[in-house]
């Protein structure tokens, strides 16, 4: 992926966190390349797709998920439980969201969320569509964002 | 989701299996919701968006992803490595392809795969939004088959 094409979620992190959390974010170095080891037990998953394909994954500790989830849903969350869940798929649909706005050139829409959890999980992405690695510390606690995105043409001479 | 969404997901593997990897596959019953723990450590997850808005994880084990990728990549995989990852992840990509290229109706296009593994993982819908699950005995063993999928209509209402 083009690292152009990452600042429309750079920004959107910024901005969710902003926006809906109430909490200041701030980013890390850029790496390319697969991670394997997600450093936290929770991924929220989204895809996007039009004229490009896209994969987003936001990488949470459990003390994250539920401080997030606490502001989302304005009640204190302190279990990891379905409403804790659904946040952090919403987060992730936010984000994406928010990037998709700025990727107008690609008509992008954002399928349904899905969210991994359990410890030493890894989500890969195929090898030769090596996402961008973020890291975040916010207000909340760390979190660790990765992007995979293909263009169109990309995708298709692949 | 409208049980009428699930059939060309069916169709899709069903088909897959026997044009890409030589196997017949048989379907079991299907079931609403979220089962939680998938029963297999390796799920390979991809997004559909358009007019609808979709999530498609296939849950296999290793043996089964071994033996498929060595039918995709005509040499024997005896360990999962980035090759076995990859082909589930292509794997989930002709899924949705398939079953994209049935629902015609919703201009539907594919996100990136990614492909997550971890004894004991969760993959896990939005309560709003619950799966549709169906087992699927194969020639290569058995594998597990999610489909979330939400048309515009419903998704703008939620």
């Amino acid at each position: 992926m083009k690292v152009e094409h990452i600042n429309p979620f750079l920004k959107a992190v910024a901005s969710t966190f902003s926006t809906m959390l109430g909490a200041k974010s701030k980013r890390g170095e850029l790496s390319l390349g697969d991670p394997r080891k997600r450093k936290f037990p929770i991924s929220g998953i989204i895809g996007l797709s039009g004229e490009a394909s896209g994969m987003v994954v936001i990488n949470l500790s459990e003390e994250v998920a539920m401080k997030a989830a606490s502001k989302l849903l304005m009640e204190e969350q302190t279990k990891i439980n379905d409403d804790v869940i659904d946040a952090v798929g919403e987060l992730a649909n936010m984000i994406a969201g928010q990037a998709k706005a700025e990727l107008t050139e690609y008509n992008l829409s954002i399928s349904l969320p899905s969210v991994v959890t359990g410890e030493g999980h890894e989500v890969r992405f195929p090898s030769n569509n090596p996402p961008l690695c973020v890291p975040f510390e916010t207000d909340l606690g760390p979190l660790f964002l990765e992007v995979g995105f293909e263009t169109a043409e990309v995708a298709a001479g692949a």
